[in-house]
């Protein structure tokens, strides 16, 4: 390699980095939905807020409605939910840096049921394993956008070198 | 100091450089509101929570309360905001990364209306001549700040490339 | 131009530079705590919702409760935290970008204390010493995670240049 092209070469590493580099952008959506499941935007992926998936779907044969169980099952689905989903992206619950839980009324005592959540978090967050914890605000809300949901939870996630 | 030198100096220092570069943060705010129309920092702009405008203004000389209408009515209202603060900021709608809907009650049912809301939301995002879709979350509320607010809607917008 | 000339052009060039540099991200967390007091993401810092401290803490010996006050008083030491806790950063309350503030009823009127809040806050931004002003979402919550709070406020902050 000449000096003149080592020069060249120098300059074209050096062109496209740019002091005020635009981030990229990429939504993460698929037709069925009227939301993106997530959207990149950098680094940063915004995770929409995910809600439980039932343990025993609905059945039209017998009649009978899909059981989303209490705030802990539910917890443990949206928490499972929520990695799958990091996943797809290349990402971890490690990478989580803010939550925000939407706690409605439990059934039983028309109160949040904070515990019953914080029971299935604690399995992600601050282990051994995973030791990061995310920066987070936990609520209760007056209802759910669906009828048998008693939270959901939405993350930021961030892919950190 | 050689020029090969100088040159392997250059390489070397583009490489690792710039990693931690500031960014900008610029308020976009008026002497009249305690808060912020909208914050930049770096590419990305966070956007306050937007009520909806009145209908019809009140009317003193009458003695007659402004109309806001009602939930489908507000997000129209809402929606048409937020698009023209985003294109103040040369941003649109492709551009929102995470919206967030906080909806009140609904005063004939208590509960809220999501399908009014939504019923707007489908006019700007995931249409053939805007395909995109923001990451969201929404949830009922128990109260917006003001009384005749049925609800409340947040975004964050990012200037990708 | 010089190869000499062509060395200091790429050197220029290559100074402010990163093209896809992924952002350091820091979890500032405790043992005691099952969530992080804040996470930073590059410039960003999502700081958890903070809730007040008490203003007379509970005596076991007398065996009354911790006092935290109404939402006024509540504001007043959340606004404080929320300062402490960005200085502990080397951030400042210029520095907020985004917030968001969870009312709960108010125990006398079962409404959200707007104005209790706001009077605090209007302390810390907007002021002559502190101009700047954040994006920011304010709403009633159906209740916060603690039974003694009146709200939860959570803000972002960004080291800008």
């Amino acid at each position: 390699m000449t000096i003149r092209n080592l020069v060249m070469a120098a300059v074209m590493v050096a062109v496209p980095c740019a002091v005020q580099a635009q981030v990229v952008v990429k939504h993460i959506q698929d037709e069925k939905s009227p939301i993106a499941k997530g959207v990149w935007a950098g680094d940063t992926f915004y995770l929409s807020g995910q809600l439980a998936s039932p343990v025993t779907p609905a059945d039209t044969t017998k009649g009978t409605a899909a059981d989303y169980g209490d705030t802990k099952t539910q917890s443990a689905s949206i928490f499972a939910k929520i990695e799958a989903a990091l996943k797809e992206q290349g990402l971890d619950m490690k990478d989580v840096v803010k939550m925000t839980v939407f706690l409605g009324p439990d059934p039983k005592t028309g109160k949040l049921d904070f515990a019953g959540m914080q029971s299935e978090y604690v399995k992600y967050f601050g282990t051994k394993e995973q030791p990061n914890k995310p920066a987070r605000s936990a609520f209760q809300v007056a209802a759910l956008a669906a009828p048998w949901a008693l939270l959901e939870i939405e993350v930021i996630a961030v892919k950190g070198k």
